[in-house]
């Protein structure tokens, strides 16, 4: 069980259509569609998979972090450090 | 003919192998993997989109910018306007 | 007490770095320097800020989230969940 | 001359703004003010500088580039590739 398992089929849902949004810029690739329309599609893409981290984001440190913060001990502070460079890799990329 | 064209089958290829990617994030949901290694997944994909328009943004600057510009007129005032504009949504997602 | 309050002298530190640098920033406008230059300086200050933001969550996390998760109750849901707002404006800036 | 240099004024006032916020940010932990409010503030100065960075981009182009662009030769070229560097520096930070 991950902190996300019960948001499953939401994840699935999201990843699916993100999916199908990077086959429509290959389309519009494909038919030589204007630069700036392909890159405003981009742009919509990118916040659908920001979407994507923020909820599983969310979902770690709600279950995840929070158990092993509640059983305390050294697998509390790693959690949380771990927790912060994934924050710090979304925050970067 | 648009300034990405020369190098069409370059973003196809790229943006198949972020198709890819985005369905092998689907798999990692599926499979329940562990939330910080989707999330490190999720980095990689966008960075992946994020050079895909820099990419796109650099070739549309180069030759439908630049030609608009050589032309004069009206035209070209636009279509750095709208450059600028695509860059600040860029910037911003 | 904050979370980050042990490492403020650290933090006053970098923020005077990046108030400094704001200021020259200005100077390089004042005196018409090139917006290539001007730009490259602008995103050092947006990273140094961004150290900044990422440290003080991290120690928020470490210190004032664990707290109220290790007291349990809604205190420690509310804080979560402040917190991933907090991550998301990050993310989204 | 560059770009910016009819708005200096503009950048100028924005600047000193940022520079005050940034101040604001050190008085903040100054005074041990909660975490989160900090990372709030730091969201605003940062978007403020991202505002000043698309403004001057925008007229880096319409002035510099376009400039370049119409006398043509060599430097058009290396005017719009230092650009998009500046752009992706952009996008990355």
């Amino acid at each position: 069980m991950r902190g996300y398992t019960q948001d499953k089929e939401e994840y699935l849902k999201r990843l699916r259509r993100v999916e199908g949004q990077v086959r429509g810029l290959a389309r519009m690739v494909e038919n030589d569609e204007y630069c700036i329309d392909v890159l405003t599609q981009v742009s919509a893409v990118t916040r659908g998979l920001q979407a994507v981290s923020l909820g599983l984001l969310d979902e770690h440190l709600k279950h995840c972090v929070a158990e092993a913060v509640s059983e305390g001990g050294e697998d509390a502070d790693a959690k949380i450090q771990e927790a912060s460079e994934a924050i710090a890799r979304l925050v970067r990329s």
